[in-house]
């Protein structure tokens, strides 16, 4: 089918979310069990707050689906709210305003493009709630590829204070033991004692009433040479991983493998010098696998840095957008971190981004066929 | 017209480049030496070596542009190449071709890709020249946004080991100032002593046939508040940008504002507090102008990190394309860095992607037309 | 905001239906009872039979609706089904199954493209029932418009062998008497004499086990000149009904105006000559309106035209899905014609259309801004 | 590589065209003599009067080709005007102005839109030159599919009073012996005495100044069953043709195959019964090889409506865009009929959607890897 289109709406308050994909082949097994344990992940990630239990992990499809494959239709999810009170109420009953904005946020931006004064409307659109559409689908597609023999995972790679020993993910990682290792933590953590540390830092930022930023690393392996194009420049797999994992609410930086050193090292000392055994092998994997907007074999990974949640127990200075006079901005909900979190939403637009690059490079209907033009 | 789209094409030693946008309402006003001096400053842009030479600066446009202002139709650029020779030879007569791919450069994800053993004709397709046709467009899209009041420039914030200072973006930035001492360095920098310090990195880095990463800053003031999109995720303004800039190659990180910072500061720093006065003023500007997919009327400032060429002096370990044995990589081309000549291709991809934000927002079949909807 | 995309999912026997639109100003009033109006309107439209009972008329907003107008954000409706048996069962209780393809529906191309030898899943996919989605929004989009002045309706232009009297639509017709009179009718009908050759036409069908096609036919007035775009082709106002239009299930021909005479009249009788009085009148309106890819000040004209439903009473010859062996299509469904129920369909997608083509050319958040960019 | 797009820009007195397609794969044969022959049949084909003397028929790969096939990067082409003069003067050197606009042209709207009172500027946009660019860029994709074995042809099935014997295209018909016949004919027509009654018709129209329009028939066999999508709506392959082939000036009406027919025949004489051979033959074609948005294996046929040239020797009434006063139109060209040239257009435009419906499904980097696919 080539393109691989996905959508996504709907309002923490309202009746529901949806998520569709347009051009997903048939054949794809659904496993409910894969999606909801990627929903409940998401849901009860480390550093969530209260707010978690208000989320319902119920999710229907409209569309797409038939004896537990797909049927290469439009492939619907639907998930219903638990909360349906539109927003209009706090759980205490109080009708909910948000005349003070909170920096970070869209409150301000939204309310004047919009015309309100109120930022309510605002919040629900911008609402981190709209990401477990994105973990629903993202469950399917990681499927897909897994399917074709490309696994994933995704993991905190810094978490505020706490930065983990970095990896060199190149060759040939053993990727189902840390899928297993980070789809098992609640920190996406390869590793306890960077999760002991992580939750200590946690406690802190709770203590305090503040909240916590930091990094994503996903990874993709084996990755089939060559996905992507040179041009033109929207086709580039780096711009497409790029312009998706910005999409998501509060990701700020978005770093092809160790793109970041790119620029202090010399070229001599970053760019991956080839082996030479006549394979895609490398010294190192600087590039992440994608040189040119092409993918060269090597792991795929990409990093992204994720900003500390705007909404703080200790609240910041805004001011009124009824009358513009200074005030603290409101204390919406209790989260200290969604890093954990995106971990799973990461992994699910990458695995979008991914999926797309291989259904234009090898088209075909049917599950069946791309496996055999893979091979 | 609503949306802006741009598309480039062409190959270095073919008989030229083309570049076109559609959506431009009439009236921007076509200064040639504009345009001209633009592709010059890009061409000879310090780190750059003999190649430069080659390169003509003659441009024609084929549409879109009637006594000298845009007519609203598409504007089509035509740049003919000074060498047509195909690039089939080399400089002293000798048939080129690329058996041993460079590391960093799509050499050999282009080869296994499209099935050729010799590589010459991926490098044509990855060649920097066609950055020519970005700036020649990006050159009318800064006008656009000067004729409404937003100015832009982008500097060299990093080459290599030499790291000017960090300036604070905020507020009102002199934007005149800035943009003509950025247009007027080869180096793309904004104070002489960081020029020296930078000559001396590339003349040492050359002596050793080694090359440089490094750094560019985009900035845009003023800005409208709430130009972009909370959803959908492909048309928040941060996922524009990201994926417009991370298509540029040599890109490997694109950074909002300070948001690698973000990974560290608790949100109680790294969110910008209102000042409380009624306007859009903060008391810092980590995000860059950026919150929640749209601009919140604080100067608009993006980084992206440069990797260093990969065509190097003293060639890096390859293999064979033929028959996979070990070789040293070609040697192509005899630049030492990009980086200041990406600080003109940088602000033009970034002048498009906010060109489109503000006809997706105001519309309009003439420039005035958008004028008064602005004010 | 530019842009207006529209999306739909879900099948007929699934939970629900989903249409989202993004792109959308704030403050579009949303009558849920007009909505629901329009909805019932399509499922009683004359000539369906018992399957319009099986529809539930029911929806909810997922997002972008507060306080009863438009938010600003993606507008997204669910429709939830009110059978979900999945379709595995008849009505009856016995397993469906369509071994034997209907012609002229989708069971065969899309078996051989799925691979499957039951067409039952592929029928989900191809069911009229989507076309409810589309309902939904286009009252929607066409209370956008008439926000904004500009009326529409659609009628049936020809039913089998119904011919009703051509009308010229051109100057300003009275459009609230035509919309009512439309709107009114189950026939999607402008005159009562007709509507009873239509139920004549549509017995004798019935009573043979037969289906009819026959025309649709939808107006717009008053229309702003200089919607669209002459170039680039796709964004041309003709290329865009047309797309739009021939996307609709059944349609098998889109004629802009009066287009099909103009293979016949000579240019002097075809070419509707100015009246002369320095306004848009024209002395006709063959060209629908739209010259040039723009609207020209025209009411703008589109007919389309449906074919027979594919699903016959005394069913086609066909032959096994499985085996190949001859036989009888299946039978599904009772309807003798779809062309009522398609006046509303077709008025949904050409009204998206002129919305997009709006909201391109006059940009803008807030219904009050586009308003006031319009006077 | 998935989706194959297509772009064109230039204008009719500039320095010239240009068009790019992105997306192609590797190893398509570019034979310039074929491109030529495409060119100078579309210049030179009957009812053009002495404009075709002012076009060249040069042109120049910019990028995409190497060794005369594709190369796998952007196909662009550049096509120099011969007349660069800017259209500000006449053959015979006084300055064109066009005050008063041709009724049937985009001159009012435009002018209007873009705020001009004298529409060359418009004129220049919407010159029939640009399709030169779309014949170039069709010979091409025409080319790709034939190596795939699927062949196509196109020609006048009517020309004003002229209405050649309707054929059936249906089973195997043989291509080459059409395709070879409409290429022959400056007419695009199929029989020697059709060719007679439209010269006569050309001349009685160019006597009395006046123009005539038509119809094109496209016609591809064989073609793979399963082509195109049911759902999304603008994947439908009946969708993109509509839109693809309503977007040529001119155009006023896209009909599948014998589509207007099914507005009158009940459904028993419409729909395309099976021969019930187990292969996908049937009794009839009026689906036009399209049903459910999907190819069904049967000869795909477009017919496309086009209307009379809007610029007549004896003028229209028309105003002056300066003050609105009556006057006639322009009089800027001597054209009589624009069918016959049409043939190629519409052929390229329906060959364009043809490659993207395969790359779409085939996916593919080089040709030979899509001819394994589709055997």
């Amino acid at each position: 089918m080539g393109r691989v289109r996905f959508h996504v709406a709907g309002e923490s308050h309202s009746s529901g979310l949806m998520a569709v994909a347009y051009g997903l082949p048939a054949g794809i097994p659904i496993d409910r069990s894969e999606i909801a344990r990627w929903m409940a992940a998401r849901r009860s990630a480390a550093g969530r707050g209260v707010r978690q239990e208000l989320e319902a992990d119920h999710f229907e499809f409209l569309s797409g689906v038939r004896d537990n494959v797909t049927n290469g239709g439009p492939l619907a999810i639907f998930l219903p709210n638990k909360d349906r009170s539109g927003g209009s109420v706090t759980s205490n009953g109080k009708p909910v305003s948000l005349e003070f904005p909170r920096p970070g946020h869209a409150d301000y931006s939204g309310s004047i493009k919009w015309g309100v004064t109120d930022a309510t409307v605002v919040a629900e659109q911008a609402s981190a709630r709209i990401t477990a559409a994105y973990v629903a689908m993202g469950a399917v597609f990681a499927r897909f590829l897994r399917e074709l023999g490309v696994d994933s995972f995704a993991h905190v790679s810094r978490l505020g204070p706490v930065r983990p020993r970095r990896r060199r993910w190149m060759g040939q990682p053993r990727m189902k033991q840390w899928r297993l290792l980070s789809e098992a933590s609640r920190f996406a953590s390869l590793r306890p004692a960077d999760e002991e540390a992580m939750a200590r830092a946690i406690g802190e930022a709770k203590e305090i009433g503040d909240t916590l930023g930091g990094e994503v690393e996903v990874v993709f392996s084996p990755v089939p040479v060559g996905l992507g194009s040179i041009q033109p420049m929207d086709e580039r797999l780096d711009a497409r991983f790029a312009g998706a994992l910005m999409g998501i609410p509060g990701v700020r930086a978005v770093v092809l493998g160790d793109g970041l050193d790119g620029a202090f090292l010399p070229g001599s000392s970053f760019h991956d010098q080839f082996v030479g055994d006549g394979t895609s092998a490398r010294r190192s994997n600087h590039a992440g696998g994608l040189e040119g907007g092409l993918t060269n074999g090597q792991p795929v990974v990409i990093r992204t840095v994720v900003k500390p949640i705007p909404t703080l127990g200790a609240p910041l200075s805004s001011q009124s957008l009824k009358d513009g006079r200074p005030g603290k901005a409101e204390r919406v909900r209790a989260d200290v971190t969604a890093v954990p979190a995106l971990a799973w939403i990461v992994r699910s637009l990458a695995a979008w981004v991914m999926t797309d690059a291989i259904m234009q490079r090898y088209g075909g209907d049917r599950l069946e066929e791309i496996e055999s033009r893979l091979r």
